[in-house]
């Protein structure tokens, strides 16, 4: 009975498009699909926090502190995605700036990473004031790369 | 200039479906996708492991402790997205019981939030046979919770 759950989990892994193998190998429209579950999610974790410093959603400093650590790790996930063999996928927003640009592009995804690291560290404290300057710090280097990597 | 940027940010979070609001007013389709979204990333970093266990991939403790450390974080995050709200949305693959048996499914995610927890523990260690039990329970986990909760 174990081994049979065990290795329906299996076969429902590869169903959910797991990559059982290097990257380099995994087919485009998975990478492709990968990336995007990350940039959902991190949608569903930032836009809150987009809402707060609006004020169109109440400040709340323990969903801060979370979401910011949810996207300490999100942050890490799409980069290894964008490889050369996604390139001519038909529902990818990414430019080719990304395979062109190699170098801009890491720096894009750096400047989000030391953002939310910041926003992190900011929001473990209590100043309601900082926090909110390190969510747009976040949201800009959102912006920054899909102003330049992202099809408009 | 940065004014600009930000707001561009903003405007893009939003397509791609954030939660401004609280759970219960997000749009049913968005919630499932969101749902979707973690399990495809937890079959990203999750069918490597089964790889090692099976051993169609070669055994690495460095990425078995990093992809523990990310599936510790993405197996807190798809719960909140079942609502009953959701029921009726055509792409999901929940079962009925999800509702109707609550408890038992919370417990199903504990087991798996508890499996994923001992798999970060036992990662950090040098037993590669230990490891290898730890990534088997966590695949229990995944099986006893789809077998129950999600359609075939």
């Amino acid at each position: 009975m174990k081994k049979k759950l065990f290795w329906s989990c299996i076969a429902l892994a590869l169903g959910a498009g797991c990559a059982l193998t290097a990257v380099a190998q995994v087919k485009p429209d998975v990478l492709v699909g990968q990336r995007q579950a990350v940039m959902k999610l991190q949608g569903k974790y930032f836009g809150p926090l987009v809402g707060m410093l609006k004020g169109t959603v109440p400040y709340n400093a323990e969903i801060v502190q979370r979401n910011a650590l949810y996207l300490d790790v999100l942050d890490k996930m799409p980069w290894d995605g964008f490889v050369e063999s996604t390139k001519g996928e038909a529902n990818t927003w990414a430019l080719p700036a990304v395979y062109d640009e190699p170098a801009k592009f890491k720096q894009a995804q750096e400047q989000l990473q030391s953002a939310v690291s910041q926003l992190v560290t900011v929001s473990k404290g209590g100043d309601e004031a900082a926090v909110k300057a390190a969510i747009g710090n976040v949201g800009k280097a959102c912006g920054n790369c899909h102003d330049n990597f992202r099809k408009k």
